[in-house]
């Protein structure tokens, strides 16, 4: 049994954590932070967790977090983040980050899109948590980069493709679609109801902050550097993840022979569930999971290799992944505490 | 462990018997039966529940249940319910049935409102498994008529009143709203998302079949025949059910006593949470668990007490429940298979 | 041709009626204004108006906005609008306030609820614009106070059957329902779409200020002090307002007489619309229009009277209300500019 | 004044040209027809239409239909709109076509993605009603092809790109989403609420047909066969489609000549609004609008064209564009019917 700490717990990827972590077998959540809700019962922030979290909300303070927990989950924004971790990992902590502060290998790159980073010599030793890919150096990680939600159901489907050469990196586009949780707990125009609700749009069109995560892995992966083109949009729904993904195959690469690369690659791997040719992936099927639904289709026309996925945002897409990741670190099963059977809708 | 069927198990309380039973420690999920699919793999039917349920259904048909099975779950439309029960328990199952076909003492207000009934030996033996009321006879039930979602909903905060006489039960008005999945998984003009999207409406005005089953078990309760008035309503969400119920206090009841009366009435009942003062039942707090949240005001102006309740209809409306009496039934703990924690939303 | 202000234009019922005036062919739409977004292009705010509105907003200031307008109208938060009206009519403009400062008869009523009241020699001359009801005294008023959204859709199926005494209006108990927009344009944890989605719930329960409103017109018009139960509830939907009103008939009342009650009084009305035996109203079919649907039942076990009303809670219940009193104001045809064809969905 | 039939009254295409030839000026809707519903009153169907349709849906029958039509709309599937059209013309009626019928000139197209054409000879006569494009022969046109919902939203924004040979047409690829409607008032479980509702998902991938209908317009305007890769989503909301078009632009191609481009081709044309530099189009902005929203931006990292359109597949992508083309061939203004005042919200 270890101890837990989820610091920023009132996000929504921190209340993902902590409901994770509430029925997780070998975890007890020991301390859960908030700035803006310092002393408050947790249950009055999400009453749906009466009776399962009968804790307060205390300050973001490393010393107190330390005391309590073996493993901290920082569910922070970027920067903040960045000026905890030395601290954590000074106290012999292990750590599993969701911001984006510690999943660049690259700091130019981290740097041109965030800011100044602070903690260099740390971005080198810290494993990005794409659990299915990086799996091996997770196990004995102490500081893990959670993945974005963007990448992960980018790179799932992709990465064992360019792995294998069989799709040109160069000519992938990543069409993507979220869920409105995905802007988190924030209360502006975005997230109104009234505005969200009968709404379908994309934003940030070619400048979100996920390309270059993404081109990162790409281009570590494929030996040479890679653009993509990426445009996120935003669906009238509370959860869910879907990737229309464009990719132009290797010549000769046909439907077969992306199954055949795909299996092999996930075999064994509990959250990737490869669907059934001329089936493809819908979010409500993964609501509340931790799976990554992949399916695809070379287009007859045109040629091109259609790759989709679809994922929770708030679980394989933040809180399920850094789970899976202290689940790899702690020497857990990889699905415990993350295997529940799915709702049927 | 024991071996359960589910009758009927691709429609909505179907379905969710089938993941609540795929989770349960103490079941085994040996049968699933569907006329509409039978011969047909499940998880086709919920690709939700790819890699959970990897079983065909097959057709309802008693022998072959009866051969894998210790327990039955009906989640039949009525009368088809009434015309499979015989065989079931001559066969010695314990049987719970989502119809309403076994709900009912008064064998005329059964017929007035459903159809001649062609069991009536078992109306008298079945038990209303209302688990918080009934949970005594449960235990030794052979068949558990599960009651409707609405009476859930409607009974739980109020009968404790009706005992104690607190309230007048001949004033008693019940508005009731319910979402989609209510309807069922039949594809037509109102469970279509272009009509109900976007649409709040009342349904059934004046003669939804729930009425009599709540006014049986009301009239039981408070000793002398009792109508009351409700309206079902129809809200653009897939789950969940809220009860906003009207009744007239006797002299002198307030707040504080009505507290006093529920919080000593459902002490140790697991899945009744009471609310502080002032705060109400949301169903976003319910979705997917087995839970009933209560809160009560008396209106300062007219001195009349308001109940609300909040359910998921599919859960503690239904599949949720039918568990919970076979937990009962079998001496297993009442929250086995049902306590996962709650998505916070 | 007369020159419309609107102050308080972006806020959800100042944008409705920047959409009604702008078609409306009687009206030039010369003054919007705003605290927050003065000088700021209001296409640029809501752009599905870019090309119809090509005004910046200005400042809520009463000179500016005399100097530009025959009729102006308030969508501005209580206590705001009553600062500001009285300069207004010195000026000799007339006025139609959305806000509660200028609905109320009863002075103790209103101050209870909101704050003192600053212009009381105002609040007997100002007619409540219950079109409907007051429509006679509409034509001549000055000054408006443009009813609540629950109170029109309470009182408009309700009033002509108190006044004719065919139901006893100390038994109302009314059970609404409202659209997301009917909490405004401010972003909170209310109108997030994560907390309003899949969600329902009551609100205010026997504490809204809305009670006071709808009691003081149904003393008015019974000629007797009346309390009523008023609970008001968030649907997840954008816009739509739905009543369901109990009430205990007169003796020997029955659906037919409410019929005859019902068509002899909305005779002639454009905008009520009743429906046939048998049918409910239903939020979707008034949407985007001035309607207000009216159906009913007397519950053939309890014997109450269920009355059913729907309409868009930023038209009849806002805007749409307001340039109907402005019309019969200034002697347009009632329906001027509220006249478009309704969406079929 | 002419007189419209429309015949298929009761879809969804078909209730919206109910809706918007009642308010058109210089149109009396004369017949309505539907095989499921003939001798129904309208407004029992769509209630929203009580007091504006009070007209019973008569049989598709020509010679009924022709008595008392000018201009007859076809809102019928596939090849029972083939079968009608020769009597329609030889009766001397002008006919706007809503199938795929008349949308192709090249027959083995055609033939390849529906049935054999038996009115080849109209094929070539016919014309493909996208007014912003082919507006000119729309005029003398007795025979319109309205186009399919998304070819309108793909190709409004790179037909002039094309023309000009701004971008390449071989590297296009159109990512589209549509709302629930766009999939017809058939009931069945891909339009269920429950289904729908949280669910994102791709469906035809590689195989929607209108794919080539997209290709032979692309192909006419570039000189050259062209290929494109096209994939459907479908979003919960009821109306709106939102096309994110990636292509390459041909060499020094930027966001400013691509402004110039569409800003010269649109000049003049009401339907079409381009955003400012930085903004992108949302489905609600032209919700119940015939508008066409486009947008843009060059991909800084990989160089890629995104083109952003939104329309609402019911109106611009069906029955506005349908009537828009009535307008052109009658003479009339081409907005009349189509110009009302967009919804805030």
């Amino acid at each position: 049994m270890i101890r837990a700490a989820v610091v920023g717990a009132t996000g929504y990827a921190g209340a993902e954590l902590v409901r994770i972590l509430s029925g997780h077998p070998d975890v007890s959540l020991s301390v859960i932070t908030s700035r803006q809700y310092a002393g408050v019962a947790y249950d009055t922030i999400y009453p749906a967790l009466s009776g399962f979290v009968q804790m307060d909300c205390i300050e973001n303070e490393p010393v107190a977090i330390c005391k309590d927990a073996d493993v901290v989950f920082l569910a922070l924004p970027h920067k903040v983040s960045m000026d905890m971790v030395p601290a954590l990992l000074d106290a012999g902590k292990r750590v599993v980050d969701l911001s984006a502060d510690f999943r660049f290998k690259n700091r130019e790159a981290y740097e041109a899109h965030y800011q100044p980073h602070t903690c260099v010599h740390l971005m080198e030793t810290a494993v990005y948590g794409l659990c299915e890919i990086y799996g091996e150096q997770v196990v004995s990680a102490d500081l893990i980069g959670n993945p974005g939600c963007y990448p992960t159901s980018v790179l799932l489907p992709l990465l064992p493709l360019v792995k294998e050469k069989l799709v040109d990196p160069a000519t992938v586009i990543a069409d993507c679609k979220s869920g409105v949780s995905g802007a988190g707990r924030g209360a502006n125009q975005t997230t109104h109801f009234c505005h969200a609700h009968e709404s379908f749009k994309a934003y940030k069109v070619g400048g979100h902050r996920h390309t270059p995560e993404m081109e990162e892995n790409l281009s570590l992966c494929a030996g040479t550097p890679v653009k993509i083109t990426f445009v996120p949009h935003l669906v009238p729904m509370t959860r869910g993840m879907e990737s229309t993904v464009y990719v132009t195959p290797a010549s000769g690469t046909d439907t077969t022979q992306v199954r055949q690369c795909l299996e092999s690659f996930y075999r064994n791997k509990p959250f990737v569930r490869l669907l059934p040719d001329g089936r493809f992936p819908d979010t409500l099927h993964v609501k509340g999971t931790n799976f990554c639904d992949i399916g695809w289709q070379v287009d007859p026309g045109s040629g091109r290799l259609i790759l989709l996925s679809a994922i929770d945002n708030l679980v394989k897409g933040a809180a399920g992944q850094a789970v899976q990741n202290m689940n790899l670190m702690f020497g857990f099963d990889e699905t415990v505490g993350l295997s529940g059977v799915p709702y049927p809708l």
